[in-house]
């Protein structure tokens, strides 16, 4: 029986994971440490209001035979995806079908496994850094050929640092596949309209397509683009993914969708129909819970609820943002993302500084280094702590660095 | 952009989105028509009470910062894993540690997603019927070779018929991965020590992976192997897939797990650490109300009240079988399992007696020939309804075949 050894070529560990156990590790070296977790982009607030009671609800639906649902609707309930059409979508401008949406457990699952529709022989373009499930996703698929302990050799590589202010453009190569993320994880950038109209042109250009990750949309200000569909001609070559995890905190209730629309059609073959295919296959639907309260969040008190919640972590990424300014750190992001990106001070690597901040700030944040070559030298926090913790968090800061 | 051109090459929808599909189109040409659904493996009794209030109070602790659950364990919470191993395992002589229980979003994905760890180069075998699942996800990967409508070219099909009692021996050739699903989807067969034993002893000989899936084992009586790991060998050989799918009605609230035991080492290679990579990168677990609901299984109460719920599907199996019996049909299964398989009568083909059923009673099942050649001429009917419609489904039949 022959493994899959493109799972050998990786790095043993996905980023967070390692994140997590080192954490562990110094946890059970210093007992009772107060370690102030700004590393996984994980929420703290509670569900608001309107979503527990739609869960309960939802629940009680479940415990009475007139009432229970069994196996849901193929690709999600039409309750929850029309809202996203009428809510999401139609505010901006864009047209969707009810069968263009298909609601998912997270954006991770779907990030992951949608280039299982791709052939194995395409070229990934992917920002440096990146979120790592694109990467590790398509290595394990073996897209992405060998790693040198730093890059992947197929990968196309679009450096995002200060200088481009962390927004790339489209390259000079062809790319047949390529992930772009925004709001960005990690480095907290916002791509505005023209910068995101040269990508669709690229694509249609190339015959190419967009992965196009919006999972902190939730996050944008003022006249930025909410969705890539909000350019003309992206329905023909991007497939867009969003989640509750971060707009409403859902990082434990597991819901999101991806939108695939009707005209994404490549060499006469919809796309739309291959990824119903797979979905049925492969998937069998968010909960239904989740998905009722997923939909509470599309109601009156749901979204000012929810907005009240990204308020709130907006104001922790302000909180950060100036407050490592003050302390001299060079820091971006925070503005339309809950990211702060920082440069480690001193000339520290990523993993320098993820320890000494450990060690003498009992902060934990995640090392830029681990999103790819390009993040070495930066550090990424999160702003969906408490306000009290990202406050301590900096006093620790200040008086240890 | 190159296209995954295996999807080309499966027909083109999943069998029971097909059934689904059919059904609706029978009820828009006749409105009003009480179709009794048999198809589909979905329950409909309500989720028992003590997993009603376990979710009620999950989404309590949801509610509240103190309680607030974001990301959850790695592979699951441990509360559910534990409960697993102490519960499911323990009183079968078999002995798990922590890190070998993956907790899912139900057995679906992970069979569907468990071979990403394989090669494509293997010899893949089923059994002939089979849950489409298996053959369908093997097939994308490009495993499965070319499809001539009714075979695929690369596959290795194990006869599964009245003759052999519906239980397929080891074949004489060489099978890198073996799909083995006990008790049967669609055939309702269960397999018995003595031939669980020929398959460990063929693999652990080839050097094969057992993918042994046991979403149907809470319906298994008497003396019958629960799990493929009361076979001495069987950690070194095999991964089992459960699911509360039908142990408890979780079709709507989706939470399943997957035992990947330490012992189960090819090449060198831990296939525990293959998967924990994979789960790592391309999903976030199952919801945390789901998986209390799921640990409420395994209080005294829940245990209880979810055997009265098998216990009545266990009912309604023994009604249809001994009914169709009595009509003449020449029925199996339906003992260790919620499926009862019957040959379709008067020679027609499974699709034939689909629209006939359809048609004439109302009556929704699903075709055997959809799960493989071997299935041509049988009929898959699921105890899962209500006891009157399976009483309504048989006079229907009595009156009108």
């Amino acid at each position: 029986m022959k493994l899959n050894d493109n799972f050998r070529k990786m790095q043993s560990n996905y980023l967070f994971y390692t994140v997590r156990v080192k954490t562990n590790e110094y946890l059970e070296k210093h007992p009772g440490a107060e370690v102030i977790r700004l590393g996984i982009g994980d929420v703290t607030l509670p569900l608001v209001p309107a979503v527990i009671d739609a869960m309960h609800s939802a629940v009680s639906d479940m415990g009475s035979a007139a009432t229970f649902k069994g196996y849901g609707e193929d690709f999600g309930y039409s309750f929850l995806r029309r809202a996203i059409i009428e809510q999401d979508y139609k505010p901006l401008g864009v047209d969707l079908a009810l069968e263009e949406v298909f609601i998912n457990d997270g954006a991770k699952s779907d990030t992951g496994n949608f280039a299982e529709l791709f052939d194995r022989d395409n070229v990934v373009a992917v920002c440096d850094p990146v979120y790592p499930v694109y990467v590790d996703s398509n290595a394990m698929a073996g897209r992405a050929g060998d790693f040198d302990g730093e890059r992947w050799s197929k990968l196309l590589y679009m450096p995002c640092v200060a200088s481009n202010g962390f927004i790339p453009e489209p390259p000079k190569e062809h790319a047949d596949i390529i992930y772009l993320c925004f709001p960005n994880n990690p480095t907290g950038a916002h791509i505005g309209y023209d910068e995101l109209k040269a990508w669709v042109n690229y694509a249609l250009r190339e015959g190419s397509v967009i992965l196009y990750d919006a999972a902190y949309c939730a996050f944008i200000e003022g006249d930025m683009p909410r969705s890539i569909y909000e350019i003309d001609g992206a329905k023909r070559c991007a497939v867009e993914f969003r989640s509750y995890s971060k707009t409403a905190g859902f990082t434990g209730v597991r819901c999101g969708f991806t939108v695939v629309p009707n005209d994404l059609v490549f060499d006469g073959q919809s796309l739309r129909t291959m990824w119903a295919r797979r979905q049925t296959t492969k998937f069998n639907e968010a909960s239904y819970i989740s998905q009722r309260g997923a939909a509470a969040i599309y109601t009156p008190e749901g979204s000012k609820q929810a907005m009240e919640s990204i308020a709130y972590y907006k104001n922790n990424a302000k909180t950060l943002r100036e407050g490592l300014q003050a302390l001299g750190f060079e820091v971006y992001g925070g503005v339309h993302s809950p990211y702060v990106w920082l440069a480690t001070p001193n000339g520290m690597t990523s993993w320098e500084f993820f320890d000494a901040l450990l060690d003498r700030a009992q902060v934990v944040g995640t090392p830029g280094s681990g999103f790819g070559p390009c993040g070495e030298g930066y550090f990424r926090l999160t702003s969906f702590g408490t306000l009290e913790n990202s406050l301590r968090a900096l006093e620790r800061i200040k008086a240890n660095f």
